[in-house]
Parts: structure tokens; sequence; C-alpha cells
């Protein structure tokens, strides 16, 4: 198992990773797939540095090398919000949903990049 | 949310991730690292085709495009007994909880698969 | 440097992965969104698995542990091509650029497959 | 293909990734495995920040959205430099090409960040 202090920052990672391919993959099914152009967008950079956070955080060990974790946390909120914020303009079910996801990736990724 | 089909395979995935790469870390940091080389290097591929698998599954959609899932989920079930069967050679209890993720998340994709 | 066997193929990957990610970002920004929906889709698959082949390749011995350079790599070929047959609908710069840059990776990877 | 800003960076990037994963497993297979453990440690982060870094930068658009890349090259060029200074310490030939592939990549990513 991955070491104690990091396990509730990646399991948050991997839920927003999931839900920001989901809503991407649910906004390319919308009718008016234009409106959610930046939505897709953002959710591409989303999901790919949240896996990269976890991944970052299952290798390090907090006794050796801490894996940079700070840096990649601290990116990983940032992209969250932004997400969030572009998320939250939309009705769909799953931008509410990725807009939650990301948010309480960004509160825990901030919290372990202080 | 991901839809209801895959939830428990991503899950599993991630957790042999997470696993193989808090493996690979503390077999590095053992004395004996010479030893635990083919365990490392397996780690290494192990921890990436899952995150690949799950990252996969969660842009799928049942409804519309697969999403590769048959044969991503063949690979990392193959990768994932290959990684097993090396950490199952030692005693560390990293490599047991490695074995263990490995063994559940093949058993998994290997359905998902079929 | 990576092995000799492999770098050609590498190669290719790398830039069927930029042609793609960079298609799916061009389509977003299309009048007609919509129409490239399938397009996009396809694009983060093969993007991802493109970088995913490379990275194993990378990771390989030739006289040690190969890597599943077989399995990838016939994987990779499957979606590259998928991606280029979508590619080629499109009259876009793009998409003809991304369709022709996944045609070549498709040629290489089988053969590195085979 | 990708914008021409970019095309240099994310060639030295996937150049880096490359000769760090043949590091690790070059690494591997040396007599003396534990004397390259934080070599090993520090290619396995080194490589997927490099290929993080490339596909964020191909998914940009400098026109639209840039993507992170100031954010994303700022990290990689850190983590290439952490790399390089390891791997300077080591006569081994792999250890020396990925040195050097790596001070290029923290020298470009810099720029890009600046």
């Amino acid at each position: 198992m991955v070491e104690e202090k990091f396990r509730e920052c990646i399991a948050l990672c991997y839920q927003c990773a999931d839900a920001c391919d989901h809503c991407a993959t649910s906004c390319l099914r919308e009718d008016h797939v234009k409106a959610m152009a930046a939505c897709i967008h953002l959710d591409r950079f989303c999901a790919e540095i949240c896996r990269t956070a976890a991944s970052f955080m299952a290798k390090s060990s907090t006794t050796g090398h801490e894996g940079y974790v700070t840096e990649i946390c601290g990116l990983c909120a940032k992209i969250c919000d932004d997400c969030a914020e572009e998320c939250e303009k939309h009705d769909h079910e799953h931008c509410a949903a990725c807009a939650a996801a990301c948010r309480q990736c960004a509160a825990v990724c901030r919290k372990m990049a202080a």
C-alpha cells in the first residue's frame, strides 16, 4: 500500500481524472458540442495532470525522496480549479459531477502542496 | 461518474498501479536491490498499463464507442499476472501486497476482456 | 540512447501522438465541432496508446526483457488505423496530417508486432 | 503538425524521456544496482514529467488556450536538472547519455517556461 499520507489525495486525483475523462466523452455526445469545446479541452489537461500527480505520490517515499509532491500537487490544484470553473457554467449532469470532483481534488492537492 | 460497468475494474487498476509504483520504490530501498531488479522492471510496465487501462475505460461509453476495453484489459491482465508471479518470489511486505493487487486486477481485467 | 531496433518505431509513435493531440485541439476550434466528435474521441485514445507504446519500447531491452513490445505495438497499430480512417473523412489540414501520421505509425508498429 | 513554437521543446522532452527509461532499464542490469538506486528512482519521475510536458505542448494552441506550458515546462526543467545531477555521478555510458539529454531538455524547458 502507498504511504498513508498520500492515500486520500491519490484517491481524489483518480476520481477527478475519471470524472474529467467521462465528462469529455459525454460532452462529445451532446447536441451542442461547440458550446462544450472549452470544457472538453480543459478535461483533457485535468485528467492527465491528475493521473500524473497520483503516480508521483504513489512513487514517493516520505522517509526517502518525496517525489516532487509539492510541485505536482500545486499544479494539479490549479488545473482542477480552472476545469471546475468551466464545468460550473454548464447544466449537464456530467459537468456538475466533474466540477464537484475537481473542487474536491483541488482542495486536497492544495493542502498537500502547502 | 464513469459508467457502472467499468467502476470495479478501474478501481482495481488504480490499486494495482499504486501497489506497483510503491513496490518499485520500496525495492530500490532494500539492501539487496540486485535481487529485486526483475521485480522493479515489471512494476514499471504494470503500473503504466494499469493507468492506461483505467484511462481507456473512463473515456469509454457503452452506448457509443467502447474504447478498446477488450484489448487493453486483456493486455493489462497478462502483465499483471507476470508481475504477480515475480512479486510472489519475494518475502517483502510490499511485494506481497503488490502480488495480491496484481492478481485481483488481472482477474477483473480478464473478465472485462472476455 | 534506446536500442537501435526500436528507434524508428518510437519516433513515429511520438509523431502520431503529437498529430492526434494537435488534431483534437484543432477540431475543437472548428465551426462544426459536432461533425468532428468521432475524430476528437479517437484522437484521445490514439495519442495515449502511442505514448504508452513508445514508453514500453524505451524501457525494453532486446537482450533482457522485451517489455511486451509485440502486444502494445499490435494494439497501437489497430487504434492508429481506426483513427486514420476517421481522419480521412475530413478535409481539414490537421486531419490530413493526423491521418498520414497514423498510417505511418500503424505500418511500423505492425512490423514491430510481427 | 504541432505549433512551430513547441517543436524543439517537445522533441527534447521525448529524447529525455527515452534516455531516462533506457537508463533505468540499463541500471537495473548493472552489477551494482544498489549504487544506482537514486538514479533509477529519478529516471522514473523524469521520464514521466517529460512525456506529460510534451503531451501538454502538443495539446496547446498559441492562439487559444496555452495549456499550462509555463508551469509544466518549469517543473520539467527542475526534475531534469536533478536527474542530470545524479546521472553525472556515474561512469556508465547510459548515465552519461541520460545526463546530456536531461541538461538539453532542462535548458529548452526553462526557456519555454520563462
